[in-house]
């Protein structure tokens, strides 16, 4: 099983993308998805530079985007993201009665997208302007 | 294969959910998912009053519900929910800009959750508070 | 795009699973699903095979077994699958109440999956016996 | 990370669906799942009346809507609520042999699922009735 | 609803992104995806380059990585994607015998998934490493 | 909970093909997998033949069927199973670089599976053959 990858035992290219992601982030240490990644650096520095493009504050607000990552994440059941992505929904200003909201329409919307498949609902025409 | 149950031969109390709909959301009529559902008046009814609990604003604004609900409906490949609750969302002020970062976070968390997935990534102690 | 592979044209082997589906359940022409796994003899097989195993009535009905059929196809949003087993749920006595009952599950599992995943909860060790 | 609320600590309106779920189910206490949705007061009661609504006897009765509710629960891999609707639908009446019949059903809508999809199969006219 | 973007109407950072899917494929126009995608340049450029970088022939040939491409869209049911994935398989040298197998596995693997969920083995020791 | 079926433990059935895996795979034990199935020695059986039919070489070798499972398996978020075939792949050949190649690709698919979806990106004629 993988082992993660110390900032101390990384080579030149990871460290670079670890630098980038403390620099960018204001954080000590990077967390463990991106120490775990460094096992192949292409695919560390491909998700990183995506992470920060998509995720940087732009027409969407920041915190708008982690309550969107959030959800992805509870829908899919991705634990680690769950938890990852729950804490920086958190640092980047949800509350625990926005996530309660949120939840809410995570839960709606995983109920409602079976209720239209199982009763095959046609597109209203409204709906294909 | 239902048929779409419409206004004029519904029965009071899917009448009674229809006209509770039309005024909340203030339309004519309603989509053709809920005229579906009216083949169940119990369903019906506890979905409507669901949706509309749900979906009300709160400390989570409309437009943002609304983009929530649009990215699980994407996610999770609902033909039906995607265009109506993108409808939904474009109503309430997302405009494509908007629904173009909304799509990015949408991808960026389905890739990263496999990753983490695939490389069974560890919960960090931070992220346990 | 594949094409079905009718009866008249089937090689013996395909032939042969035809003739047994045909007998098995009584109809005069197999249904689309396996004139398509006919392009590969024996993923066709090895399918009607399992398929009859698991759906023969035994310490459940036929008709939960088709009623569970259905609910997992319309969880995952397949199409085909929604159409021809809800045919044969409603062939096996699934009335429209009893489907409006079974959506109303299939519906509510999936809301609180999420629920269940987003909140973490922890399983209770009286669930562990 | 969110602690479970405990009755003892619960506000009113929390206590009022905690004292609902243990008269309906008469059990001495409410399992983890309802201890975390209570801190949000509105879902845990919408939650607690949908599931109460949905899970009563009808059409279908209380052991294949527990058994339809754990088949989803196994196919979306939702870990907690496969213990607990395991639990509830041993408690309804489900047998070791009846689960590993539930089980062959999941395990074959979810393999022929995705050979539906997989080899594009155009819906029958038979089934769009 | 959005229309695709052809590349005569395009603005210069799509054409630029156009003309190198077209010169690194070797095809006389892009596909419909994208030119949806085209909507919004950011994404486009950066899910291009993402992609190019992903299925470039590396340590696993071209054949694998779009057999892998298919079977993941399979397996998410996306119809888009296994239109388009199962062409570029197939010219990349996939005969219809190999997705016969593809599939096979495809199947199987979502089977023994719910198997594994449901029966809710633990991993052994020695997948541990 | 289930507790695995130890050889000592089993019925003949269940002796019959625990011997034919330890045979076919040429290992001293089964895996738990195996042993948890046990408890039903109808799907036990089936599952095993059919594992032991899709997963025999053919028109595809090994490595890559293993790789196509790890990749289900790695979407669909199963633990037991990216574990127990995380390292049939690597015994049949799968290197560190392989596998993390094979995760680019599964993450990419997942994306753009979304990306699809949400553009609602109707299929070019040309993937129609």
């Amino acid at each position: 099983m993988p082992v993660p990858i110390e900032y101390r035992d990384a080579a030149p290219d990871v460290r670079a993308v670890f630098d980038d992601i403390k620099r960018t982030r204001q954080v000590a240490d990077v967390n463990n998805f991106w120490k775990y990644l460094a096992h192949d650096p292409v695919t560390l520095r491909r998700t990183w530079e995506s992470v920060k493009e998509v995720m940087a504050p732009g027409k969407l607000d920041v915190l708008t985007k982690e309550m969107l990552y959030l959800a992805i994440s509870v829908s899919n059941g991705c634990g680690y993201c769950i938890a990852s992505h729950g804490a920086a929904a958190r640092k980047a200003g949800m509350t625990e009665a926005m996530f309660g909201e949120l939840m809410g329409v995570v839960g709606m919307a995983n109920e409602t997208n079976r209720l239209a498949n199982g009763y095959r609902v046609p597109i209203d025409p409204m709906f294909e302007w």
